[in-house]
C-alpha cells in the first residue's frame, strides 16, 4: 500500500459491527482507488483493553486506545472515525474536531437535535481552518443510489411527485430475542426510527435533491419487555416502528415506515420515487440494481439496470460488468470520498449540517408521534 | 346456459368501463360454476337510447331501458347492477332495494357517509325480507387475495402488526390529460382517494379480518386544471393522490397510498402484511401470486405461489395449474358468489355495512387532510 | 350478441379441457372483437352422448352429435373446431375440409409427418376453394408473444443469434400419479415433446420468424411405469422430456427443453432470443409481461414491458393498463383472427403448413434421439 | 493481521482481473475468516518489471519477479497462485508443485487434457508429499450455491432429473469491439466454452453431486474476424457460444449453453436443478439468492432465500442478514478454504482431477461439436 499518496493515521473508536465495517473500508480503500492520502490503520479504541487487542489484531489495527480522550490527543492521528453508539457521538466528535481531527461519524448523527447543532456548530468551526467532518450515512454509496441522484439531478424523471421509502428488517419480531443497547432510550436515542429511519431519510434527500418540511407519524411500541442478560425481563423504551407522511420543498409528497418486525425481510431498505417524466426504484436487498422508468412509450416498462457498468459511480475502480459489489463496498466509497475531500481540501458530503437536518426530520417525527400525528413542520 | 337452476334477470345500470366488466362476468358465470340461479341478461339501462342499445347488443344484453325507475319497476328483474358513478348509487340501490330487488353496487358504495348510512339502512330492512345488497369490491375476488385471507384466518402468519398497501396508476402523470367525471367532486366524491383508495381499505380490512380505526392524512392535487371537452380548461376538484397511516383493531399500524401519478405503474394494487409468525405480499400487476413467508428457519423466504391450483379459492372451475386468469376472472367470482347467496339464503360479503365502513375511513382520511393530518378516529 | 356480421354455425369436436377454453372463445369473441362473422355455438360432438349433452349444456352449446362424421355432414356447420387427441385430427380435419367446413385444428397437428403431410394437402386443397384451415397453437396469440414478434420482424433487436427455449411443468413428478392417454404413444404419440415441445418449437419460429434447420436430440422417460385405471401398472411408452440443440435458417442456434418433471414450474412456457441489437425474454407464467432490451447505453437493461396497453396486439378489446389478460384469452384472440381470416377472405395463421413445419422438427427430434443424438437436418 | 496462526508466504503470478481478484482475497482472509495459516502477500510476478511492481504497489505485494522460475524456486514462498491464460497453467503448476508449493491454479485447469493430465499426476505426486493443488473454480464458494450443494446432498430435493445451466454474459456482441487473447485459440484454447462453459459444467458437478458422461453439442462463432491492435483485422479462432446435451451417472439429462452473446446479460452465470421431491434455481446477477422449491403441497411456491443467514456457508465471517456479498468474496472463501486444508492436511476441492473432470467435458464437447452432434461419452 505505497501509492504515491502521503500517509494519513486513523483512529477508529468502537470495535463492534461498525468498528468492522470500516476497518475493512480503511484497509481496503487504497487499493481500488486512487485517493490522495493512504489511511494508516493505526489505533483502534475501546474502553475494555484485552477485547480491544483482540479486535485490533483481528481488523488489523497496530495499537490501542482504551480512552477516546487520550486517541483525540495523539499526534500520529490524522482521522478519528467515530463507530460508538449514537450518546458519545457529540461529545467524541466535537473534541476530536476542536484538537483538529478530521472526523467521520457513524449515524444517526446524534441522539437529539440539541446535541446535532452542538456538532454542526464544531464542524464550522473547524472547516474554518481545514478541517473536515462528515456524517456516514452510507447507502449515499450505493451505486445504485448515487445512479439515482445522478438521474434525479439530471431531470431524467422531471418534476418529483412522490417518495415511497421504508426500511424493512425483522430481527425483532421474536418476542422472547433478547435486550439490547438498541432498545434502550439513553443509549440508542429512539429504536427503528434512529437506527433505519435515519437512513431513509437521508437517502429520499439524496436522491431527489429535496427537503423534507413536515412530518405526521406514528410510532408503536409491539413488544414492551424482554429478557436481560440478568434472566429478567427489561423494558423497552424506544419505538419498535416509526410510520410517517411527509411534503417536501419541491412539492412532492412521501411516506415513509422503519421497523424490525417486518418477517422475512432481512435489510429491506427501499425507496421509490415518482416524478413527472419518470420513475426510479431500489431495494437494498438487490442492492447492485436500479429500476428505472423513463421512457412513457407503448413498449416502455420499467428496466432493471445493473449498476455495475465502467461508467457508473464508484465503478471504476471494480469489476468487469454483471460481477456484483456488497454492502461492505459502500463504505469504501465512503472513505474514498472523504480521503478525497480532505486531499483536494472540497467539503465531503454528507455534512454534519446534512446529519443535522435528517436529526431535524426524526425529532419532528417523534413530537408528531407524540401530539396525535399533528402535522409538525422542520 | 341450462343448468339445473332456475333463471333470474338481471338489469345493468351503466355501460362504460364497469359496465362491460359486469356484463361479461353474468354471460361467463354460469359456464364455469355451479351456481343455484342462472343469470338472464335482461336490461340494459342507459341515458342515452341509441348508445345504450349499441352496448347492449355489443355485450348481450337483450333489452334496454333509459330510466333506472322504469328498470327497477319492472317485474322480470330480480337483480339491478349498479355500475353508474357515485353520485347516483344511493338513489337506485336504495330504490331497486325496496322494490325487492336483490342489488350489486359498484364501490365506492356512495359519494358521502350520509348516503352510505342511507344505503345500509334500506339493505338492512330489504335483507328483512331475504333481498341481498352488496358492494363490488371485486379484488376480494382474486384467488391470491381470498387466500391471504385465509391464510391470516387460519393463523398462518400470527398476530399482524403491519400493513402497508398501495394503489398506485399512472394515466394522470401527463398534466396534460384532459378533464373527466372522475376529476369532478360532484361526480366522484373525491379522486385517487375514493376510487383506488377504496380498494385498498377493503382488501386490508378483508386480508386482515381487523378494522382500521383511526387514520392521520394528506391528499394533495398536482395538476390543478386539465383540458375540457370545449377546448378550455377546468378545474380538477378532488385529489390526485391520498397518503395516509392507519391503526387498526387488532393493534396492527398501517400505511396506505393511493395515487394515479406514480409513472410506469400501470395498476398496482399492493398489499403487504406482516405477523409475529409470517408475511404475506401481494401485487394485482402479478395477480396470479401470492408472496408468502411463514417458516422463519434459516433457509426460508418468501416464495411464490401461483395461486392456479386446484384447491386455491375460486380454481374449481378453471384451467389446469400455471393456466393464469385475469381481471375480468374476479367479477366473474363476484357474480357466482351474490347468486350463490341469493340462492342458498346466506348475506353476502362485502355488505353495504362492509361497504359503509369503507366509506368511513375515506370521510375521515379527508378530515384529518383538512385539519393539519390530525388523527381523526372511525 | 346480433352485432351486424352474419351468423356462422360451429361445431365442436372433444369436451375435456380443449373443449372448455374453446367455447369459452366462441361464446365471448364477438363482445369484444369486431368480427365479420358471428359465431352460433351449434354443436358439440362426443362419443358418449350423455356426457356430451352434459358439457353441451355446461359448455352453452345448442345440439350435440355423437359421430364426427354426421357433424361433418350437417349444413347449419360452418367450422370445424377439432379438439381430439392427436391421433383423429387428420381423419376429422380431412373430412371436415373436403365437405368444404373451414376447419380450427388442436395441436400438434398430427401425430405423424405423414398424417401432417395429408392434412397440409386438404387443406391446400380446400384453400383453392376458399376454405380455411388453421393448426391452434394459442400461444402466438399471447399479446406478450406478438409484440415480440413485431419487435423482432422491426429490426428492434438486429438479427438473431440465439433462441432459449423451455417448456416446464411438473405434473408427472409424482411417480405415483396415475396413467393418461397423454402417456400412450398409439393417442399421444409423444409425450412432452407433441405436447410442450410443439408449442416452443413453433413458437421460437413465429418470434424470431426463421425456421430450424436441424436438431441433435435426446429424450428420457424417468418412471417407467404408472398406475393404470384397474389398479395394475401400466407401460409409459412416450418420453417425459425432450431436449434438444438446434440451427435457424438465419443463423441463429437454439436449445430447447419440454418437460413435465421440473416440481414447482407449473406452466413455464419460456422464450429468450438475443439478437445482435437487443433481447427479449418471455415466461407464460408472468404472461402479460415481456422482457425487452433495446438499448445498449451503461443506463439499460432488461425492461418489463406490461403488454396491457392500447396499442399493444388484441388489446384493443379489453380492459385499461394493467387489467391483466388470462390464459383463455389467448384462445379468444385466435378464434377471432379465424373469423377475420374467414370474413375477409385472407390466409390464417399459423396454417396446417405451419403446423407440418413444428411436426417435421418433432419428428427430427426423435429420429435424432433415437440415433446417438446425431445432427438430423429438417 | 497476527493472529495465533503462523505466516506463508504466497507467489501470485498474474495481475490482470484475476491477479486483482486473488489479491483481494489473500488480504482480506485473515480478517474475517479463522485461518490457521496467515497468509503474507511476498512476491507478484509478471514478464514486466514495471508494470509489475505498478500492481504489486497497487495490490499490495511486497516484492516482485519477472520469471515465474524464479518466484517457483525461492524458498519464502508457501503457495503459488497461478492467474496466468490457459496455456502456461501446466509449465508453472507442475514445476511450483515439484517445488514443493501448494498451488492454486486458476480455470480452466488447462488448455488440454493432455496438459491437464500432467497436472493431475503431478497433483497426485504431491499429495503424496502432503503438498495441496486445488483449481480456482470460484463458483463453488458462493454461498448459495454451497448451500444448494448442501441441499442436495441432504436429500431435500430427492434424486436429480433435470439440469439446466447456462452462463450468459454480451461483451463480444458488438462485432467491432477488438480482438484479446481470450478470443485466441493458442493463448484460450476455446472460447465461451473454456472460460464460460467450465463454471458451468463444475458448478453441474459439483451441486448435484453428479458426473457427466456423455454430451451432445454444437459451437458457433458469429463474429469471425475482429479489428486488431494494429488497425487491420485478425482471424477469431474459438468458438463464440457453445451448447450441449448431457446426460449424468445418475440419471439426470441437462442443458448446457455459454455465450457471450445474449445482449442484456451481464454474468448471468445461472444454475437450475429439478428433483423427484424439489427444484433448486439460482443467477449470479442475485448473487446472494437461492430459489428453493421443496415442499409440493398447494401453497408452495419457490422461495428466495436470501442466503445470508449466520448458518448459511462462509457467512460466519460476514455481516448480519441481508447484508450482501459480492464477487469478489467468492474468492476470500476460496483462500479460506485452501489455507485450512493446507493447515488441517486435508485435500481441498476442486482438486486437480475435478478440473481434469471438467476438461474432459469440455474436450468432448469440442469432439461432438465437430463430428456432427454426435454423441461423445466421457
Amino acid at each position: 500500500m505505497t501509492r504515491s499518496g502521503e500517509r494519513i493515521g486513523v483512529g477508529l473508536v468502537g470495535h463492534a459491527f461498525m468498528g468492522a465495517v470500516h476497518s475493512q473500508a480503511w484497509r481496503t480503500v487504497g487499493h481500488f482507488f486512487d485517493v490522495p492520502l493512504v489511511p494508516d490503520l493505526a489505533v483502534l479504541c475501546g474502553r475494555d483493553a484485552a477485547r480491544t487487542r483482540a479486535s485490533a489484531d483481528k481488523y488489523g489495527w497496530r495499537e490501542v486506545e482504551t480512552d477516546w480522550r487520550a486517541l483525540v490527543a495523539r499526534e500520529d492521528i490524522g482521522i478519528v472515525d467515530v463507530c460508538t453508539p449514537g450518546d458519545s457521538h457529540a461529545d467524541i466528535a466535537i473534541a476530536a474536531l476542536e484538537a483538529g481531527k478530521h472526523v467521520l461519524c457513524e449515524k444517526p448523527l446524534a441522539n437529539s437535535v440539541e446535541e446535532a447543532e452542538r456538532m454542526v456548530a464544531a464542524a464550522e468551526r473547524a472547516a474554518a481552518r481545514g478541517v473536515k467532518a462528515m456524517v456516514a450515512f452510507n447507502y449515499r454509496r450505493v451505486p445504485a443510489l448515487a445512479l439515482a441522484r445522478k438521474l434525479v439531478a439530471d431531470g431524467e424523471i422531471g418534476e418529483v411527485r412522490h417518495v415511497r421509502a421504508v426500511y424493512l428488517q425483522d430481527w425483532l419480531s421474536d418476542a422472547e430475542s433478547p435486550m439490547t443497547w438498541r432498545l434502550r432510550k439513553e443509549t440508542a436515542g429512539s429504536g427503528a426510527l434512529g437506527d433505519l429511519g435515519a437512513h431513509i431519510v437521508d437517502a429520499a434527500q439524496f436522491v431527489t435533491g429535496g427537503l423534507v418540511t413536515g412530518v405526521s407519524a406514528l410510532t408503536e411500541t409491539f413488544v414492551g419487555e424482554r429478557p436481560d442478560e440478568r434472566g429478567g425481563r427489561d423494558r423497552v423504551t424506544v419505538d419498535d416502528a416509526a410510520l410517517f407522511l411527509a411534503r417536501f420543498d419541491n412539492g412532492a409528497v412521501g411516506t415513509f415506515e422503519a421497523t424490525r418486525y417486518a418477517l422475512g425481510r432481512k435489510n429491506a431498505m427501499r425507496i421509490e420515487v415518482n416524478g413527472s417524466k419518470g420513475s426510479l426504484a431500489f431495494d437494498f436487498e438487490s442492492m447492485n440494481e436500479l429500476s428505472v422508468f423513463t421512457d412513457a412509450g407503448p413498449d416502455s416498462g420499467f428496466r432493471r439496470v445493473l449498476v455495475t457498468e465502467p461508467g457508473h459511480p464508484y465503478l471504476e475502480g471494480w469489476w468487469p460488468p454483471g460481477h456484483l459489489l456488497g454492502y461492505e463496498h459502500t463504505f469504501t466509497h465512503e472513505v474514498a470520498d472523504l480521503l478525497s475531500a480532505i486531499g483536494t481540501g472540497v467539503d465531503p458530503h454528507p455534512s454534519f449540517a446534512d446529519g443535522l437536518r435528517v436529526q431535524r426530520v426524526l425529532d419532528a417525527v417523534q413530537t408528531s408521534a407524540g401530539s396525535g400525528s399533528a402535522w409538525t413542520s422542520i
